[in-house]
């Protein structure tokens, strides 16, 4: 493959994580060691900011900042959801390919990264498709990205480890809490946890029980799984029967059995037409007080669960970096149009060796990976043990946080725009 | 002082937090050091479990539990909610009172410590009263504890440090994350807190803003402060075109101008006849969409809170522990009736040098500490520097949690218990 001189963009799309900025750091890092690439740039708020040619000139920035990327929440070059439809909005999105390639030349953007979930990933692969037909000599590799977990063909995904450390350590201090209030009485908390489709993180609380059945969590209510108001009551009064407490963990997008959220506000879409859900929780409480008489009490933990990089998972924030370093020199070696994938090895001693592969874009586009049937327990209460070894490696190690003035010590980029050479956006 | 020969209880009250255990790890370490302490005895489940003579054994825990017990979360030795109410239950609360000194007697116990805050206070208060009133030689220690800060004369309550320092890391990472998805059409979210009549938690948060009036919390609404709906849009509104996005933390117990709880469920009360909180997060973000079409999410950080020991205040673990210790040395001296208090002395360089003191149960029991009026910004929608200068130090240093397999690895007692001496409770 003939080497490819010119400049490279890194941009982040979608919700945020604990770890994206690891990806981030390691694509700038990787990138810094490569003479094939001149300049290093990364877009403002992703796609969106690409459009209106705001691009950041990574070279000022310190490279102490670029290694405090490794351990900071949130996405440091901005993100957005901006999704290029060519099926709703076919005239717009022609309009914005046109506009990206243009902000490509105009800047000899030859190397571009894309870090992000189901969305981005689809982003990535038209772009890369449009590249090859408007012959512009330019590697696209996307860099996997989403708590949710939900993309297929990689083990795992960057920032689904943290977000499981960090709810799963959460319910494990609630359910000392609650536990140490338990009477006779009996009580239950909720937590509610991020997962509109696919039950993720919710499955992934299951590694606070720590083989123990008397530990929380006690129940998991998954959005595959239909809920069942009287077997959920019925085993919500088995466990203060047996404990006097009850810990459930619920995903956002849990379904009564029409398939309707039990927890959506019908009356809020967000930018892709879904309903904005906030209320699983509160529902379920409402059940509960109601048929029950049982003290409940929720958690709801929202975008925390995505920022929490104070408990951050060090596996997930290594793997992380190295899938950004893994798309440069893919790219650089003359790949295009593939995601960098984790890839789990079990060593003969049960410890894991993790390293990275690609996957064509076009296999991951828009495709939801969804937990295998076969991960559950029977009464689809709780993930089973094939489950739990899935996901106990993933929330190992801890990434060490800088803390000053009892507060973690996040770094933020300079930003320094680079001069922009076109008109503004039609 | 005469030496007083003979055993010791100890029993933790109302809500836990993060370093109660910490204080019984102060109480037990001391106790041991004193030879006029014989058995060393835990209640389970507070005042509850002593009236049910369900006493434990603390001579049989290792010394590396009690140890663990100052990284610990909740409530070790368990805990209730039970009032020994003379105003509305008196007969209830006298048969009470003579079963639980049957209980002393029949376990020679000579020193009683309860960590709690207000109501426990109260129940030493009168503990303390019955032992001279029926001359049994027994010396009573309050230790206090309360993420709510409640309590007065000390400078601040073992637990508020922790719950603090967790809420305002929230805060920061939540607000990262927010602020890097600001795009043009703004965002909000709304972290709601414990608090139920002070907004000290609410108001601690603020310490996350770091001497800079962009950083979040941009708007903290307090209990204390009776909300304003047009005040309130308009400063969401300034802070928007400020800064493309607001963060609001909010105290569960949050007023409208009539004195009711905007997020109060009316139809459910706690063992205390409390109305349950649960919304004022929800409620706000039903007026914020409703009236400026802008998107806003919620967290709700609940228990989480209170049990959060994976990022506790060493300050605050510190003074736990120290209050435990000093009850003991207290009681051994001769002293009863006092609750330990936390007094802060600042040095010529700025920093803090931490004591303890003690003060009369009499001046504690059933009295709220207020947020000082002048601790509050001119609008009312952030606490002032005389606010950060006190909160600040409260929150300092890391208390080291053991991890394993990933997960905090908290301690637990064995709980062995006394042999009864006793017939059942009537």
């Amino acid at each position: 493959m003939p080497e490819l001189v010119g400049n490279l963009l890194v941009g982040q799309s979608g919700g945020p994580t604990a770890v994206i900025n690891a990806s981030v750091a390691g694509v700038l890092q990787e990138a810094g060691k490569h003479e094939s690439i001149e300049e290093i740039y990364g877009g403002l708020n992703g796609i969106l900011g690409i459009l209106n040619e705001e691009l950041i000139d990574i070279n000022d920035e310190k490279a102490r900042t670029i290694e405090g990327l490794r351990y900071t929440p949130a996405a440091a070059l901005g993100t957005c959801r901006y999704k290029i439809d060519f099926k709703k909005k076919p005239e717009k999105a022609a309009q914005d390919m046109d506009r990206l390639f243009e902000v490509f030349q105009a800047h000899n953007i030859r190397y571009f990264f894309y870090a992000g979930g189901n969305d981005s990933q689809d982003t990535s692969h038209k772009i890369h498709l449009e590249a090859v037909k408007r012959a512009w000599d330019m590697r696209v590799i996307g860099v996997p990205k989403t708590i949710d977990n939900d993309l297929p063909h990689t083990d795992s995904c960057p920032g689904y480890g943290s977000a499981v450390k960090y709810c799963a350590t959460t319910v494990l201090e609630v359910a000392t809490d609650v536990s140490s209030m338990a009477t006779d009485d009996g009580s239950c908390c909720i937590i509610e946890v991020m997962g509109r489709a696919a039950g993720w993180i919710a499955a992934g609380t299951v590694v606070a029980k720590q083989g123990n059945p008397a530990n929380a969590p006690h129940i998991i209510l998954l959005p595959e799984l239909p809920f069942n108001e009287e077997k959920f009551l019925a085993k919500v009064q088995e466990t203060v029967a047996a404990y006097k407490y009850c810990i459930v963990v619920v995903g956002e997008g849990l379904k009564n059995e029409q398939g309707e959220e039990i927890g959506a506000d019908k009356t809020r879409l967000d930018a892709f037409g879904h309903a904005v859900l906030a209320g699983a929780a509160e529902k379920l409480k409402e059940i509960i007080q109601g048929k029950m008489n049982l003290k409940t009490r929720t958690v709801m933990l929202g975008y925390a669960q995505r920022a929490a990089a104070h408990i951050a998972s060090a596996t997930d924030a290594n793997n992380a970096h190295a899938c950004g370093v893994a798309a440069v020199k893919a790219a650089v070696e003359g790949q295009s149009g593939f995601m960098v994938k984790i890839v789990r090895d079990v060593q003969a001693d049960g410890s894991i060796k993790w390293s990275t592969g690609l996957q064509p874009l076009e296999d991951i586009a828009n495709v939801e990976h969804f937990i295998p049937k076969d991960w559950i327990g029977e009464d689809g209460f709780l993930p089973n043990e094939k489950f739990v070894e899935y996901a106990r490696p993933l929330i190992e190690g801890e990434v060490k946080v800088p803390m000053e003035g009892g507060l973690p010590k996040y770094v933020s980029l300079e930003k320094s725009k680079v001069e922009k050479k076109l008109a503004p956006r039609a």
